[in-house]
């Protein structure tokens, strides 16, 4: 099959959406963003790729906690909704019905079947986004999103993102079980 | 809904499944990874993190230089193969037919419908992975998964990867238009 060459582009796809929380100015706030993804296994850290002059980005640097929230299909529209207004000039508190867990000033989304509360530990800066590393305190999940104690991913049903078509996707099937599936092939 | 706390895991999922790529003793070498996404917008850059023990990690140090190429279901045994194997015992050379871009010792993979050349731009390094900072430098692309000249994600028909039941997925039915869907909520 023939290669066609692009101008580098944001391609490594898709990421899941997720809904970063901070508090700003007392008040919870969340934007939705796709440069988000773990990073470390042991501890488990999470790097968030965010512009540093969101509203959300100056919570996270001021307290240094946040959330990461997984939206899903359900809340498509509240989601996208978080990402076309400021929390500078919107009021993001009305739009979830949050909770708290062990850390201050990490309010997490009670729709979101998924929740992650972070401890900010190291931030990177590139000419234009801000990589906050946040390693992960706790996770909250919803009773019925878990199988055997662990996350049940066609329950939780988390939202992915593709560009540059600006995809909101949904999880497909299951193809196979890694570490496993390979065992049978030869080179 | 009542919500259960779980000590943490890495479960900001899913995420793309990538096949690194990197010249090792003259060899291409490549490893899937899913703790792989974007962390910037401009200049593209990917966050990578990966086990620094690991023989792909060693050809990254030394050359500068690696591929991030996304395999599909249609390659799923090989994928996995490269997973359960070390090049440092596997000679992997032979289970990928490779192609060059315009970077040295960044072997990309023909069979990948999507694969991206990077420029090592700074490293991470966190208790048991290291975090590889690619600069994308140019990306591949079938023709047939094209559209409009961009990627056209259920062509590309990425895979996705879960933790902790290690599921191999993909990418399911599409939801919404970001920046899009939102417009007529209101909180």
């Amino acid at each position: 099959m023939k290669k066609i060459r692009l101008d580098p582009g944001p391609f490594v796809l898709p990421m899941p959406v997720a809904l970063i929380g901070a508090m700003v100015d007392d008040a919870p706030n969340f934007m939705p963003a796709a440069f988000v993804g773990i990073v470390n296994y042991e501890p488990v850290v999470v790097a968030c790729g965010l512009n540093p002059r969101h509203h959300t980005a100056t919570g996270i640097s001021s307290n240094g906690t946040f959330s990461v929230n997984l939206p899903g299909a359900d809340i498509v529209e509240a989601t996208d909704w978080c990402g076309l207004h400021s929390g500078r000039q919107a009021d993001k508190g009305d739009v979830f019905e949050t909770f708290s867990g062990r850390l201050e000033y990490a309010p997490m989304i009670k729709a979101c079947r998924l929740a992650a509360e972070c401890r900010l530990v190291k931030t990177v800066e590139f000419p234009a986004d801000t990589v906050y590393f946040g390693e992960v305190a706790n996770v909250y999940v919803d009773e019925a999103a878990l199988k055997d104690g662990a996350p049940d991913w066609p329950v939780i049903a988390p939202l992915l993102f593709t560009f540059p078509d600006k995809g909101y996707w949904k999880l497909g099937d299951r193809v196979a079980q890694a570490w496993s599936v390979g065992k049978g092939y030869r080179p």
